[in-house]
């Protein structure tokens, strides 16, 4: 199939997908690493609008040959890619959690780079699940998918909107509040598991509730001349220790 | 002082600053966090357009009264912020160096984003400075200005360009190339001081040369199943790692 008209139904359909309110079922993939990694991971393609067949020959019968003017309408970077695919999300249902045994909750993450950054880092230390709570971030949107580069089909990612639920779920967990005013420090904290560590957005921090929901918190050691860190940064630096706690 | 016209000479010269090749002696700082930062940290201000002076008290002989427009010309954001501010760079000469213990190369950084972050690591971490080796992004774009979350100003950053400038000043550090197939796992490793610790870019790794520089190297344990992590994440996991080893 041949696709160059802007004005094409497929296309117009295509680019309603930028929009989080349209991604209920389908979203984006944008550029050859990130439709490669997907296809891998065993994520369902509908269609590729492309212009260099030849590289995507695993996905042949679901090629639409096209242009520069179509995938720039579609993509939503600054310079457009070579492909564009549409792709079926994985939505995972809440039963992952019961066997797992370090989730990772975020709670009002706005920053998509830090989320995707965070999923890869979540990867990488072998964190069973992750929670989004609260009002999240969009997982499907084109910048987390990037920045987590291949790595958001490979962790089971769940929302929970309601505390009540959040709190059943976890209830036999050992939950670990991170904030920066913690009474343990890093270097000395053991973590039990299962364990459910918790993690605020920047501007916000852990809200009353799931501090208080905690049964443990721990903080990073550092200057006193720096405010904060970057979630994504103090994510990965609990995260690694965890993940090397859990190996002993 | 009023400006109100986006065709005004200071308007003009003020956006040239969106552009590196004009940043040699002064950068742009947007919106009142950026600013108050820096102006607590003792950066030189020469002016500041805005539109909320009683904000700006601070710095009230260098207030220009404006509007949207001419702020939207100027920021380099997607929406204008309340004020930009034109300020002095902080050149560090490499006599800094010479007596530090712990100091960061990173080699061939592009991402903004991440060298912004880094650096708000590297103070809280401890780290006495940082050298930009090859070719670097600036340090004082807007983006990296604002992921530094007011730490740009808290460290010294040099750029070396040439290997046998480097090689000369390191002679006597220990040197440690951070690579994904290092022998030495983090979990065992005790930096010896004064350190240089080595970081190359996400897309290439550390060039031949600094692995042949290097005296030691180190890699962070993970999962297979992720082929590597974001380069601010491996940074922030070795640095708390060097920081905790330097308290002992």
């Amino acid at each position: 199939m041949e696709i160059t008209s802007v004005n094409n139904d497929l296309v117009k359909q295509t680019v309603k997908l930028q929009q989080k309110k349209y991604r209920t079922e389908k979203f984006l993939l944008e550029g050859f690493k990130v439709i490669d990694e997907a296809y891998k991971s065993g994520i369902e393609i509908d269609y590729v609008f492309c212009k260099n067949p030849e590289q995507y020959g695993f996905l042949k019968e679901k090629l639409i040959l096209t242009n520069d003017a179509v995938l720039k309408k579609i993509s939503t970077t600054d310079t457009a890619p070579d492909a564009v695919a549409v792709a079926r999300k994985r939505i995972y249902d809440k039963s992952v959690l019961k066997d797992a045994k370090t989730v990772v909750l975020l709670e009002n993450i706005k920053d998509l780079g830090n989320l995707g950054t965070i999923l890869r880092t979540c990867c990488a230390f072998n964190v069973d699940a992750v929670v989004l709570f609260g009002e999240s971030a969009d997982l499907y949107n084109p910048k987390c998918v990037r920045s987590s580069v291949g790595n958001l089909w490979k962790i089971p990612v769940v929302e929970i909107k309601d505390f009540d639920e959040l709190s059943e779920t976890f209830k036999s967990f050992s939950r670990i509040a991170t904030l920066p005013r913690a009474n343990n420090l890093l270097n000395n904290f053991i973590p039990k598991r299962p364990c459910l560590v918790m993690f605020g957005s920047e501007a916000d921090g852990l809200s009353q509730d799931l501090i208080n929901f905690a049964t443990d918190s721990v903080k990073i050691e550092m200057s006193d001349s720096v405010e904060s860190l970057n979630l994504s940064i103090s994510c990965a630096v609990i995260l690694y220790k965890v993940y090397k706690c859990n190996e002993m």
